[in-house]
């Protein structure tokens, strides 16, 4: 495994990460670690509410990478579809709001119909609300998902689709967001970052770990550097690609959200230093 | 989705599936209820021993499709890869013994390695044992595994990776084995189903459900119809390929081996008839 260029230091951590927090603390926190990026979960923005949630944004030194995360637009109901937009573009105005320049597009799957339709009403619902992202100026980014989350949360799950998809709506605010998690294990995974990188549709950069082993689908992702995922390799490609953003810590982990988040925030800072 | 051709009545079961009972209880179990075929797996032929389990299968009217599961070839160590090499000879001879005409791969990975890396250990390993499976007259079926299980379980992730594996060691004895629940969600995957069967290199079909939330990364698995896996589409891409093989029904499941094997049994041949 390469190492790479040594990185910028461009460490952003989602709201998620330590989501025992407010906004308002983890604004502090990541500020007096001299974080200087943020991506704003949409339950910590409503905690607050939007209006307060901009003033702590913009009273604090960080810089706002993305909002997360819209999407799920696939149901086998079309009155749901139709609320699926709707809310999503409630969400660009929130983005706009909080002065989110990326919302993150976790596309959706629903179990009743073929991952094939999914993709269509997808595709669909991206092209009913990029005139709406354009007037506001917010860019799209679709987050292809692990194959594990097929069933209900997308049925985007390589970035080969996710790439393919972004080419077939071809709208320079329409690109792809790379989550290691979710896509490590992808022998195609180089080419594909290339391919969204030089095309300039890599939007952003999300990194974290795969445990070994991994005792939950969903909330006991690693640290970077407590598992397998090869993040240096990895970075080595988007840098390569022409990727200068964030590099956005987003972990899901029972075991990390029990701990002090002081403790944990630091460890994080630590972990992408040493081991992303 | 399509339904396909009428499927003949080629229904196999695993000895997992019904991991409560002997070997002996499963032949009698499975003849009763009109099953043709079964899929024998080591730790059950191992309980009776291969001598008698040769017997007890030769005593019934099953044919025995597979012996399940040899592979397991990366590691960060040069004794422990020899040790699997080994390994996996005497599970050649075990399935020569059984009359088994297939050894299924669970081709492995090692966290410590690359999945790079791993996969060129995997061609190694497979080139290794080849001459003796020839010697025996014994297939070897890759099986791609789900991408949750890409640190520990396989480096092979999908149907395209394993069908590249088997044109690179270009064998006749060497080929794929297709278990709708690591693949079902690959959008490329009836493209590759289409390629390997028609070059007769599709060895083996098995087929169980993913369900709705699936809660545990291993034995969660479904019977056909209680998830959210097109089984009916899948085999008729399968059909379409050329495939006239059995069915095996391969279900690790702690909720269906927690009853009655019986009941179970029956619920797997409606399953079988109905749902897939």
């Amino acid at each position: 495994m390469e190492a790479g260029n040594p990185k910028p230091d461009k460490l952003c951590v989602h709201t998620i990460t330590t989501k025992k927090w407010t906004l308002g603390e983890a604004v502090d926190a990541y500020s007096a670690e001299g974080i200087r990026g943020i991506s704003v979960w949409q339950d910590a923005a409503a905690q607050a509410g939007i209006g307060t949630s901009r003033r702590i944004l913009e009273a604090s030194d960080l810089e706002v990478v993305s909002y997360v995360r819209g999407g799920f637009f696939p149901s086998s109901s079309s009155s749901a579809r139709l609320a699926a937009i709707d809310n999503n573009r409630r969400m660009l105005d929130e983005a706009a709001e909080l002065g989110s320049p990326l919302l993150v597009m976790v596309c959706g799957a629903d179990p009743k119909i073929s991952l094939a339709h999914a993709r269509e009403q997808i595709q669909l619902g991206l092209e009913a609300i990029l005139p709406y992202a354009e007037a506001l100026g917010i860019k799209l980014g679709i987050e292809p998902l692990h194959p594990m989350y097929a069933d209900t949360r997308s049925a985007i799950n390589t970035l080969g689709t996710a790439n393919d998809l972004a080419a077939a709506i071809d709208h320079p605010l329409c690109g792809v967001v790379i989550d290691v998690y979710h896509l490590w294990w992808d022998p195609a995974l180089e080419v594909e970052i290339i391919r969204c990188g030089r095309k300039g549709k890599l939007f952003a950069y999300h990194i974290c770990d795969w445990r070994v082993p991994t005792t939950d689908l969903l909330n006991d992702r690693g640290l970077m550097g407590e598992g397998c995922i090869p993040l240096k390799e990895i970075r080595h490609w988007v840098q390569k690609a022409g990727f200068d953003g964030y590099h956005e810590v987003e972990i899901f982990s029972e075991r990390h959200w029990a701990r002090d988040p002081y403790e944990f925030l630091k460890d994080v800072v630590y972990a992408y230093h040493h081991h992303s």
